[in-house]
């Protein structure tokens, strides 16, 4: 079956600081013209840190849209088109946590909303974190705590729907297969 | 820390048929006022479907966002406000891939993208899948291939970021953690 579906025209209809979204005329596989409705994103990267004796450095922040606190993984925008993964998850390793590490590897890249966003996130896993005092240097309306668990917490907040986000359940499970 | 941020204003900005956009004034946790922009939708659910010989049933379709054919298991947006998601998900799976299942299980229920998006998606897994044929009534601009993988297949499938949707991701990690 042919699948792929071709602009006809595409058209602006909002936009803010970290995107854009576009109503865009669409030609389907069977020829009939549609409307697709999407957000243009920079991308994200995020972290799963892991300090020298096994335990996971986690996030706390509120989430807005879900108007709760969430328990994540540090995660941040791409500051610019094209910036690595790796440097965006260094920045905001520092930045969320005062965590640093030298052995930090990549996992997978992963589209948390294919219906309705292009948004790709890239997720690392840092090893050997260390806590470096003093470096932390937050955007001004974020407001993150910081904590470090026990793995085997990290997997009771998921079994219990505590820890919803995606990103950091993939994270976390990706850890816990990889063992 | 106090994490809360209150709700001054709220704006709703731009609006189509699954999604509201809103520009909300709101009290930072420090008194000062900032912007938060966000989509609400009415939430999804999403099914991995297990043969009674441990294949895995996943969908084929071309995702216009991301601009290219997504793999992933069969999903849907819920149809009212407060629908359960076990019969979304009873409805996606028959209409997305002919199979049926009386042995629905509920995973776990994630926000995949809290930045900007209170969507929800809970997540099961059918197992004993049998095919029904010609049962199969798909949305009319929906275009969609099912394909029956081994399990190891699929496994690879993520290895190698050819499936890259973060449900997708989440239910098969979640399926090989249970096993």
């Amino acid at each position: 079956m042919k699948l792929t579906e071709k602009t006809l025209r595409s058209k602006l209809v909002y936009s803010n600081s970290f995107l854009d979204l576009y109503e865009d005329e669409v030609l389907l596989p069977n020829n009939k013209v549609s409307k697709r409705i999407y957000a243009k994103h920079l991308g994200a990267a995020a972290v799963l840190p892991i300090t020298k004796d096994n335990k996971v450095v986690l996030t706390k922040q509120y989430r807005y849209p879900i108007k709760s606190v969430s328990i994540e993984i540090p995660a941040g925008k791409k500051d610019f088109k094209g910036e690595l993964g790796i440097d965006c998850v260094k920045r905001e390793l520092e930045e969320e946590t005062n965590y640093t590490s030298d052995n930090l590897q990549f996992l997978l890249s992963t589209h948390n909303c294919v219906g309705y966003s292009n948004e790709a996130i890239e997720i690392y896993i840092a090893y050997d974190c260390i806590y470096e005092k003093g470096i932390r240097e937050s955007d001004e309306d974020e407001f993150i705590e910081t904590k470090v668990y026990e793995l085997e917490e990290v997997i009771k907040l998921i079994d219990t729907g505590v820890i919803t986000d995606a990103k950091t359940i993939i994270a976390v499970q990706a850890y816990l297969l990889k063992r």
